[in-house]
């Protein structure tokens, strides 16, 4: 805690000493005096009691990794590739709120966009965060103005709590005009952060709180966003996480419908027009966290034959189970029987001419593994 | 034009026929007396001469494969899979008007959609058109109600004649309420069909249509269009001609805008949100027809180690000269040498950070290939 309380977020160099050392001893080498660094002098400041009882007073807690309040998809930032220089999971986080993080993340879409959002934009960020609430998924935004608080308006009409997740400490709620939206939310769910109590946010802050939102949640969709916008780098940290990015289209004649467009127009992002359509691209059960490159994939437990028939299915448009057959080589009674072992694992579909296709949550993944 | 005058446009086997025996003998062979199917008892009515006569008459003129107002991209149709059970190219064209219809069809632009268009959809439409025309491209669209109208009134207002595509005879303007709209278009522009004086539309001669515009034009740009529309027709001609395909985004609450967005979705179509991004996608020069599948593809001029690195140019996203270097196994100072030759040919460009990536042209074709 107290190593976290002094460290600036996404601070890649000590979040790797803690990875070597053990948090233990890089707090004990920045807190024995003598050192004079900013962080060191910073460390040398720390009361450790005072901290648990600032905590502590403040309504919070303070999970660490390995807790069972600790979002699992953190452990993505760990081999991630930084982002404008910042990176690594955080050393842990200042919760408050009745719900359990763990628990409320391990099914988690994110809704970011536009501070300055349109009343279009507003009414789809909270359709789009009741439906997903409704359906039993948390709803992850940042407590912005806009789309952020459209989002957590809409999700707190669903059934499901929602998660806040700040850039400063949480006893300093930003923006300070909704500091009862913020009560409201803590009341089921969460509002988390990895600053301590007391700290204010700062344009690095922000960046780096960025990348929780996206590591907590199962996949990302923006809203609205003008051509420069910091939800942006929400996407570009869902994307260097390897997790779902999807953006809601508007009307070309809106400034803040600019950068979703350019996303799916530029294939970072898969275009969703409903509620339904986010459902259909998340895994059934939620918490399937993509995996980073050469990590374990769910085909890797496929029998040769069914990877071979799997592969033959392709990234657009449908086949019939003779075509497939042909094209993977396979005798039309194994073809048949494979089919159905793999639309039992949900690896694909059958459309309405009985043709397969696969589901339009793998689209994605074999076009980018083409 | 007799034998054009009794086919019904899209009737694969005369196409066939024809390209097999020559039209003279296919219609030899029809026309002689004493045949009793369908088709044969027509053609034993025509009149050739009356049928030239009613087509000078009407200020049409008929033009055939190999005619110099015969559109290039026509030839497409030829090898194209059917769709709907109709394909081939059409046996001949009437047209009316004072543009060339081959020198038109050079830099064409198709922007279809919805009859029961929005504002917003009209709106784009008609601005989409008036900046391609300004541009140099023709619009060719169908002279339907809507957006067909909003397009052609735009390409009106812009520099270059656009082209109104008819799925019944010239002098049968459809929809009536048009006739004045299709006169503006002659007068620099042209009006077209497959139908000869006197015929009407019918639902299956809508369809044939459809393929006329998609083949004649470079790409086909879909504005707006509800869940089913026969715009969705066109769109499925353009793809199965491998022709781009274009679809403007709306608000996700219009109801107009769920087929753009299927389109997207599915990777049937790049977002467009501007005229300039369509541009951007098309070729420089325009009449850069796609090629069938097997056919000449500008990469087969590419020496070796050329097409390797241009391989090396990730679907999405960029690289640096190092990286692609590295990944095509290239020496640096070659990998430099053949990075400028790529771009002076137009093959990659270089980002605002000075990474190579795919121009947005060819980033379609490339996920494609994959």
């Amino acid at each position: 805690m107290c190593l976290a309380a002094v460290v600036e977020p996404g601070h890649r160099a000590v979040g790797e000493a803690v990875a070597e050392f053990g948090a233990e001893a890089v707090w004990a080498g920045l807190a024995a005096a003598g050192g004079s660094s900013p962080l060191e002098r910073r460390a040398q400041t720390i009361v450790p009691e005072d901290l648990v009882a600032h905590t502590r007073v403040a309504g919070q807690r303070f999970v660490i990794p390995g807790d069972e309040e600790w979002p699992a998809g953190m452990s993505g930032l760990a081999e991630c590739e930084p982002v404008q220089q910042l990176g690594g999971g955080p050393l842990g986080l200042w919760v408050s709120g009745a719900g359990r993080l763990g628990e409320l993340t391990a099914k988690a879409v994110a809704i970011v966009g536009s501070r300055a959002s349109t009343a279009y934009g507003d009414r789809v960020a909270a359709d789009f965060a009741a439906e997903l609430s409704e359906a039993g998924r948390t709803v992850v935004s940042g407590g912005a103005y806009g789309i952020d608080a459209a989002a957590h308006r809409g999700a707190l009409a669903g059934r499901t709590p929602t998660v806040a997740v700040q850039a400063g400490g949480l006893d300093q709620p930003y923006p300070s005009g909704h500091a009862k939206l913020f009560s409201r939310i803590a009341e089921a769910g969460v509002v988390v952060g990895e600053l301590a109590p007391g700290e204010h946010p700062t344009r690095v802050r922000f960046l780096a709180r960025n990348r929780l939102i996206a590591a907590m949640s199962e996949g990302t969709v923006m809203v609205e966003a003008a051509a420069r916008s910091g939800a942006r780098n929400t996407v570009t940290w869902a994307n260097a996480l390897r997790r779902l990015v999807m953006a809601v289209p508007g009307p070309v004649t809106s400034a803040n419908s600019v950068t979703p467009h350019r996303l799916i127009r530029e294939a970072e992002a898969t275009l969703v027009s409903s509620p339904a359509e986010v459902l259909e691209l998340l895994s059934p059960l939620g918490g399937d966290f993509r995996q980073p490159r050469g990590e374990h994939r769910p085909t890797d437990d496929l029998a040769a034959d069914e990877l071979r028939l799997f592969e033959a299915i392709p990234a657009r448009g449908a086949l019939s189970a003779g075509e497939l057959a042909l094209k993977a080589g396979l005798a039309m009674p194994t073809c048949l029987a494979l089919l159905s072992r793999l639309a039992e694992q949900g690896f694909i579909s059958q459309d309405a001419e009985s043709n397969w296709r696969l589901p339009a949550r793998l689209r994605k993944d074999r076009r980018a593994s083409e």
